[in-house]
């Protein structure tokens, strides 16, 4: 259906597409559209082109959806000039009823596509979004340009397509949980689907690099070492080999730089002989226009019968020149070796197979479930709801947390200093004494928390310190008492938190706390159900992940309690949709397990009305 | 000098270099190369070409000098699909005779040449490289490609030119210094000479899009935020302007998306429309290939009359379709409207240009001097080497740093607990006390150290303890006693040292203390001289910035003492060549400037031989 005015103009466009909608379902029919620019298919078989793009695309095996038209028609075009061949193009339009997720199933059984590709304004249903997305892309790589990543974008994005905006940092969890390959660009798409398409996937990250001119070659090392790939160290016997045709002034070390007089011969016979080292997992094939001897064409007709063959390493042409003629990019296409204008972006899709590789290999994540009386707690939010408030008191979060099966330090509301000094007898540790009060969020600020009290005197003045601070601002009868807690220390701080995405619902938090997360930002997040890879992932993808681990002879902390605890706060998101975020923090870590507690908590939500209303702040509450 | 077999074939091709050098300097002469591709200059008045390009560049406004020749040819032909013009084109070779610093000081005079573009792998002399670039880059924008930016790089620049591998952060700090644009690829050199060349900078970051597809505005918005440049809010005059011509379906604020339908005229008229806004910086035009209606080449035709104004703001072409006849690039070259093919390159073009012009804009730096008698130490360094020792005793650090104006903490070498226990007295103040051997280098690690000594039994036993340790790994002639030290506490804890770079010179470094440094690498670097304005943005570009400048309500740190100390630094590195290393960690700093201090420092140096041994560790000593 590629007529507008549906959706997309707002006002009676949306009555109109209601209406179309009736009659497709009355009928039973699939739809694709309305506003779009159609479907083609260019399998032989059919050879369908319902689309009004004025390129006819190569054949080939990636499938391209794209949620603008136009932008598909233009990568259509400059695919082209790539040599890049599609099997399939669908323009989606205003999804009104196939969306992303039908077309992925689509494409897992189609048999001509190999490599999957999607240009994205708004994601649908992600639930099902992210389990067709996470199966599919176990066996074809699906790579993703989601569009609207700054906020100004998204909102390009909403008022273009109507689709709520979504937070980007929930986009990149998300498609890092379902396996998508996310590029950022559409030059990156292209390079990613050129790598994917042609060649296999190397078995390893060592490079070695074939090339007539040193600067390039020099740039080329550069982007390896970038990207995460080696040079490869090139046998004696590889080496002595390229020394038997090489003249005298080339390197036969990695980079081979066969010089300026290379031809096609020189050529042929260097990737031959380096194909054959079992120290390289792929080979680097730079060419600068030869001076004379010989031409790009030429040189790719030399390595028909060398590439190609069944179980070869793969091979990635750089050539630097302008597209003629003589470059003969129809038979690097026909030998399938894809063609890249600069080292930088063929050693960036090399490293994005490997990575793709690296996450097909990891078992997928179990998602750990406690088994617990959601109904106990039934009775805090419609309380809640009942007094109108918008945080839970400490005393129903402490409960939550303890039935959650999360680490928590002994803790007490006790109403004088007798019972607090009571509790610090029977401990025999030091403590923590905190105002409780729903008037007061942020305790610390009016002196309403003292810690590391030690012996009767200090928890007594502690005790009416606090009081007395909180009596400057609010009154004794909304204070519910002062908080007794087991003082921990030692050990790290982390921190962990929930913020609820309208579109892909809780986003779970990781991260060090304090400055490291409000001014270094150096926190991970990933969408609920997380399970144990994922929060594994979460907490070694944070910088400061060697603190962690132990740095100066320090022994690491426990990282499976964090682990446990991660896929906890995921299971109470999903139980709990009332809670808009939550903030565990500080979450004291150590060497031993039984010494890991979580310090402080704090959850907020609407449980006044259905109303949803998003806190701006996620990690600074 | 075209001609190879000199420098880069070691050997006799050394010897014969030599010979070629006392030729040239015997008459007077200047030689470009040996081992080089040529020279071009596209002057119409000259019209020369010396050189084995196969390409005949177009006339322009950008030179290219390439210290690799087969890059430069390459360059030149990928620079004609780019329509590109260049000025001169200098293929460098082996620099025997001239180098960078003579080619850029002709290039300030040369009256065609407006951007200066450069492909280095490595830098001579960079004292006088670093005074004329950073004269130039004010009048004319130097970018330059620096490969051997990996390891792996670096080893493959040297064999190719022999020329010596520097650190690339070290290659960062001089580049910064030096006001020089540096890019990370071929492409980004391309998109930055592209827009510097042909268009002015704008004189802000607000930017109007104007499109006729909604998937390429929206990856442009993304794009502009990304790069630090901002969507252009338009004023009601020009959206109601806007609105006169444009169809009902059109988006008439930013971006403008005209639709499909637009041809030559919308185009015409919306971008005269935008030119005229106050609130517009810069215009980006975005073109998918029109389905019918209009070609590209009309739309460029259309703007003739309309950019080319003199004081006009700048204009960049987002052309996203395969380069055909249509698409009238020759057209948009001759109205120099540079043509992008993807709007992250222009935006990250953009973002350059105004880069350059605020660095432009700051005044110069200024190098403070400390005038003292350096004659005072050479003692110090005399009897060092005497001694045989590699690092300096803590009392000549000290006496270093003092008469260099550190802001140092009260401090003495005492023999005895007694004269510790005196010197408590007389302060008032808690204690940190130190060994002092030569043999013990990191005094923490085997208990060499310990601090907030209070009252007289603490520093007593503190002393004992100290000596009973030290005894274990050294003997007694080898203690020359204990340094007691005023406790320095509170306030934040940053690290200033020095490495020295065989090619820069002194590296000075700026961080915040322990796991910012060692984990988070949160470090910046600059090449002494390091004036007021470097030490400033040294503090300003780490990422914990804000945390010195005070989070929480607390107030910021002295800044402009750290200013002052890396100064210091900076100078007594430049004095002193013998030193190799120096770390002053840590620098407890506070917002009174007489409440900072540096409580540690270690200096090292061969001070035994002549011979240069670089460490392999710079920040972890």
């Amino acid at each position: 259906m590629i007529t507008a005015g549906f959706r997309e103009v707002g006002g009676e466009g949306v009555e109109r597409e209601k209406k179309l909608m009736e009659v497709v379902r009355h009928y039973q029919m699939k739809m694709i559209g309305p506003n779009c620019m159609g479907v083609i298919n260019t399998d032989p078989q059919y050879r369908m082109n319902a689309s009004f793009s004025p390129t006819e695309p190569y054949v080939g095996n990636v499938a391209f959806v794209s949620q603008s038209g136009a932008l598909g028609v233009a990568v259509l075009e400059m695919c082209k000039a790539l040599r890049l061949g599609f099997s399939i193009f669908v323009s989606e339009g205003n999804k009104a009823d196939l969306t992303d997720s039908d077309f992925l199933e689509y494409l897992e059984q189609h048999e001509p596509t190999r490599v999957i590709t999607l240009y994205q304004e708004s994601i649908e249903d992600t639930g099902r979004f992210r389990k067709i997305a996470t199966r599919i892309s176990r066996k074809k790589p699906i790579i993703a340009l989601k569009a609207g990543r700054s906020e100004s974008g998204a909102k390009a994005a909403s008022s273009h397509t109507g689709a709520l905006a979504s937070s980007d940092l929930a986009t990149d969890a998300f498609f890092k949980q379902c396996g998508i390959l996310r590029v950022d660009s559409i030059e990156e798409l292209f390079e990613l689907s050129l790598g994917f398409s042609n060649q296999p996937i190397p078995r390893g990250n060592r490079l070695a690099v074939l090339t007539n001119a040193g600067g390039p070659a020099i740039l080329a090392t550069d982007a390896i070492e970038k990207y995460g790939l080696k040079m490869a160290s090139l046998s004696d016997k590889t080496q002595n080999k390229l020394r038997t045709f090489l003249p005298e002034e080339a390197a036969v070390h990695n980079p081979v730089d066969m010089i300026a007089s290379a031809n096609e011969e020189t050529y042929r016979n260097a990737l031959e002989t380096v194909l054959k080292d079992d120290r390289v997992d792929a080979v680097m094939v730079i060419i600068v226009r030869p001076p004379i001897n010989t031409t790009p064409r030429m040189i790719a007709e030399g390595f028909r019968g060398i590439v190609q063959k069944p179980g070869q390493k793969p091979v990635f042409v750089v050539l630097m020149a302008q597209a003629d003629e003589s470059c003969g990019l129809e038979v690097f296409q026909e030998l399938r070796l894809p063609v890249y204008a600069y080292p930088e972006s063929a050693a960036r899709s090399i490293s994005a197979m490997l990575n793709y590789q690296q996450w097909k290999k990891k078992p997928a994540g179990k998602t750990a479930k406690v088994s617990l009386d959601k109904g106990a707690f039934r009775h805090i939010f419609a309380e809640s709801a009942a007094e109108g408030r918008e945080y839970l008191s400490s005393a129903d979060v402490q409960q939550i947390l303890k039935t959650y099966g999360f680490p928590l330090p002994f803790s007490q509301i006790v109403q004088s200093a007798d019972e607090a000094i009571a509790i610090y007898r029977e401990l025999k540790k030091p403590l923590v004494l905190k105002i409780e009060s729903e008037e007061i969020v942020h305790k610390s600020d009016i002196g309403g928390v003292r810690i590391s009290l030690k012996g009767e005197r200090e928890i007594r003045n502690g005790f009416d310190e606090i009081m007395a601070n909180a009596l400057k601002v609010t009154t004794a009868d909304r204070i519910s008492g002062v908080l007794v807690q087991e003082m921990v220390s030692g050990g790290r701080e982390v921190a962990l938190g929930m913020k609820r995405d309208p579109n892909y619902g809780p986003m779970i938090m990781f991260g060090m706390g304090g400055i490291f997360i409000e001014v270094l930002k150096d926190v991970s997040f990933r969408i609920a159900p997380v399970t144990d890879r994922d929060a594994r992932e979460m907490i070694e993808s944070i910088r400061a992940f060697p603190v962690l681990q132990g740095v100066r002879g320090e022994a690491g902390v426990h990282l499976e309690t964090i682990v446990d605890a991660i896929q906890r706060l995921s299971q109470l998101a999903l139980d709990w949709p009332q809670i808009l975020e939550m903030d565990l923090n500080p979450f004291m870590v150590s060497p031993e397990a039984d010494n890991c507690k979580i310090v402080d908590a704090f959850f907020a939500g609407i449980f006044v009305s259905k109303k949803y209303r998003l806190p701006v702040v996620l990690i600074n509450v």
